[in-house]
C-alpha cells in the first residue's frame, strides 16, 4: 500500500536556488544539503524544487478538527511544507495512529534552533497520542567531520540526549536510538534499503563525489531504517510522520523511493524552516556560537548574546518613534513569537513596534528575561534527565 | 607500529590477467574479484599483479623449526602466496602470538573447495595455539545477490556454521562472527575504517561502478573490522594472520592501507589457490553443483559426481597402459592428494599413473570411497555442531 504522493528521485543534489529577498531585487544564492545550509532561503522555491506541498488552511482546519488545537508553529507557517501529512491525518481520523520519527546529528551542543521542531514534535505526541522514535546519528557525524574523533561525538551524543529528554517527551511512548549503540536493530533494515539504491542515485540525491568516504556513502540507509522500524515493532504496516527541518528532505525522498518496493508505507514528512541566527546571517548554527542561544548557556552569556543581537529597529530612538521598527525582519521579535509570546502578546508587540511605540531595548530585555527563565528550568530538566537515560533507550521491544 | 611490507593500493580492480596454459601456447583470460573468479589462473602472475610474495623454502623451514610440522598444503604450494607471514613467524618466535581470522560468504552450501583452507586454518590453530575469529558475511552476500532474500542467506548462514564447527576448531579459542548478528561489535571499527577510504579508492580496489548499490560500497570495512578486533579484545596491538583464497586479497590491501593511520598492525595474509572443479573448468563453485562435492552430498551423489569427473587419463585402457596418465592435470589425483592420500601414497599414485600402471577407474573408486567415508563422519560432526552453536558465537568477551 502506498501513500498518495508519488515522487521520484530527481537530480537535485546540492540544491542551489536563487532566493528572492523580499526587500530588494538582489538575488542571493542559497545551498541546502543535510550537512550544510548557506545563504538566504526562499522557502516557496524550496517547495517547488523539492516537490513537496505547502501547508494549507485545509490542513490547519483538519488538525483543529481532530485534536482541537493548532500549534503556533503551524499557524505561523514555521512548519511550512509536507509530504503526505494530509494522508497521515486521514489515517488518524480512521483510527489508524502513526509513529513520529525525528532525529539529531550530535556534532555539537543543542541550541534553540534545534529544540523548536522538538517542541513541535512534543505537541504532536501529546495531541495525537503518538509513539516517537528519536534517532541520534552519531555515526554520520563522526563520518562527516574529518577532524572529529568518535570520543568527541560520543560526548555530544550524551549531552544531546539530556536535551531530548528535557523536552518532556512521554517516557512510555518515546525511545531514543543511538546509531552505534543500537545498530543491531537498524542494520538488517538498512541492508534491505541499501540494496535498492545505487551510487548513481545516491550521488544525485546527496551530492556525493568520488572523494566522499565510503562510510558517508553507505550511511543514508541507517537514517532511513527508523522509517520502517515501526512496522516491524507493530507487526503491521504502520504510518510514520517525520517532523524535521527541510534540509533533511533528501533522506526522505530516497526512503520514499524504496518504501513501495519493500512493502512499507512511504514515510510522511512535515518540514520546518530554520530559526534565524541572532544576527540574521542565516540559520542558527552551532558553528557560530555567538549567534545562537544554547540550552547550556549561563544567564550572563544569554544577556550578552541577546544584547548584541541584530533587530529590525531604526538607528536612533527618535527614528524608531517616528518610523516604527521592522518587526517581521527582526530575529528578536521572531524568537519571542516562536518561543515565548502568546498569539495576542505577539500581535500587540508587532503593532507597538511598527507604530514606533516599542524600543528594541525593551524587546531584547523581554527576550533575555524569558530565555534565562526558560534555560534555568530547562537545565533543571537536563539534570533530572541524567537518571532517565536508560528508560528512554531503545531496546527492540514494542513501545 | 607497522609490519615490514609497505604496499599501497594499486589500480588493479577486476584483475584480468593473461594466464599461460602450461600445455599450449593459448593464453586464456582470467578474472578475479572477491565475488567472481573466471578462467584459468596463472598464480605466479597473480603474485606479481597483487604485489604479494611467494611462499619460499625459507618460510617452510621456519615453520618446521617453530612447530615441527609443515602442512601438506604448504609443501604442495596450495598456499602459495603471502603478505607478512614471515613477520608473523618472527613475532611468534619472539613469543608474541597472533590471531587467525578467516571467513565465509554464506551464499550457498559448503563444498570441498571451501573447507580446504579451513582445514589448513585448523592446522595453524592447533600448531601455533592461536585464537581464531571466523566471520560470516551474510550482509555482503545478501547485498551482492540481487535476487536472494535475507531469509535465504540466513538459512545458508546456519548451514555454513555447522560446517565450520564440524571442522573441529578449538571451541575455547574460536569465535564465529555473523555480521548481521554481531554488527554492534564491528560497526564502530568499520566506521573508523570507512572514514579513511574514499569512493575513488574503493572503486579502483573493488571495481565498484555507479550502478553498484550503496550497501556493497559501504560493506568492505565490515570485512576489515575483524583485522583490528583482536587488538581491542586483547587491549594491545595484536598481530593477525588471514588464511584465505587469493580472491579476497583486495579487502586486505584496503585494510593494510588504513592500519597504520589507525594505529594497528597491518593484517598478514597467507593466500591459497582455488580447488579445481571436478571437470577442471575453473574453481569448484556452488553455482555449478555437479562439479563440486558438498559436505551434505549423499553417497549416491558422490558416486555419480566422481564417476563423471574429468581425469588426466588416456581415452582407452590400452593407451593408458602404454602412455600413462597425466596425473598432475587430473582433478581426481589432486583431490586425493589434497584431502586423503599421505605424501607417500600420493607419490606412489603419481608414479603408477604416469607409468601406465593405474587406471582412472581405480583412482575414482579411491576418491569416491574416501569422500563418502569423510562425508559420513563430517555429517555426524555437523549434527553434533547443532548443539554447539551458542558456544562458538562471538560475545564481545576475550577469547
Amino acid at each position: 500500500m502506498s501513500s498518495e504522493v508519488d515522487d521520484d528521485i530527481s537530480n537535485d543534489s546540492d540544491v542551489i536556488i536563487k532566493g528572492s529577498d523580499s526587500n530588494s531585487d538582489n538575488f542571493k544564492e542559497s545551498k541546502i544539503t543535510p550537512w550544510e545550509v548557506q545563504g538566504e532561503i526562499n522557502y516557496d522555491k524550496l517547495i517547488e524544487t523539492f516537490g513537496t506541498k505547502p501547508i494549507t488552511p485545509d490542513i490547519l482546519q483538519k488538525v483543529q478538527k481532530l485534536v482541537g488545537d493548532v500549534h503556533p508553529l503551524l499557524k505561523l507557517n514555521y512548519f511550512f511544507s509536507h509530504r503526505d501529512f494530509d494522508w497521515i491525518l486521514n489515517k488518524y481520523e480512521r483510527n489508524e495512529n502513526f509513529y513520529l520519527y525525528t532525529g539529531r546529528g550530535p556534532s555539537g551542543m543543542v541550541h534553540m534552533g534545534h529544540i523548536l521542531p522538538w517542541l513541535f514534535t512534543k505537541y504532536l505526541q501529546d495531541k495525537f497520542n503518538s509513539k516517537l522514535l528519536f534517532q541520534l546519528t552519531d555515526d554520520e557525524k563522526f563520518l562527516y567531520n574529518q577532524d572529529r574523533t568518535f570520543q568527541e561525538i560520543k560526548s555530544f551524543t550524551y549531552e544531546n540526549i539530556l536535551d531530548i529528554i528535557a523536552i518532556g517527551f512521554d517516557a512510555k511512548r518515546t525511545k531514543i536510538i543511538v546509531d552505534t549503540k543500537h545498530i543491531q536493530y537498524l542494520y538488517p533494515l538498512a541492508n534491505e534499503i541499501a540494496k535498492r539504491i545505487t551510487f548513481s542515485t545516491s550521488k544525485s540525491v546527496f551530492g556525493f563525489t568520488h572523494s566522499t568516504n565510503i562510510g558517508m556513502i553507505g550511511f543514508p540507509p541507517i537514517q532511513s531504517a527508523p522509517c520502517f522500524l515501526p512496522s516491524l515493532i507493530e507487526g503491521k504496516p504502520t504510518p510514520v510522520l517525520i517532523p524535521a527541518a527541510i534540509d533533511q528532505d533528501p533522506y526522505w525522498r530516497m526512503t520514499r523511493d524504496v518504501a513501495d518496493r519493500m512493502g512499507y508505507y512511504k514515510p510522511a514528512q512535515i518540514h520546518s524552516k530554520f530559526l534565524p541566527a541572532l544576527d540574521t546571517s542565516g540559520k542558527m548554527s552551532s558553528s557560530k556560537p555567538q549567534n545562537a542561544l544554547f540550552t547550556t548557556d549561563d544567564p550572563e552569556t544569554i544577556d550578552r548574546k541577546v544584547s548584541a543581537a541584530f533587530t529590525g529597529g531604526q538607528p536612533t530612538v527618535a527614528l524608531q518613534r517616528e518610523l516604527g521598527g521592522n518587526a517581521l525582519e527582526c530575529p528578536v521579535y521572531w524568537y519571542l513569537r516562536y518561543f515565548f509570546d502568546s498569539e495576542v502578546q505577539s500581535e500587540e508587540r508587532l503593532i507597538k513596534c511598527e507604530g514606533g511605540n516599542l524600543l528594541c531595548g525593551e524587546c531584547k530585555s523581554d527576550l533575555a528575561t524569558e530565555s534565562k527563565s526558560f534555560m534555568i528550568k530547562f537545565k533543571q530538566r537536563r539534570e533530572k534527565a541524567k537518571d532517565m537515560i536508560q528508560e528512554f533507550m531503545y531496546d527492540g521491544k514494542p513501545l
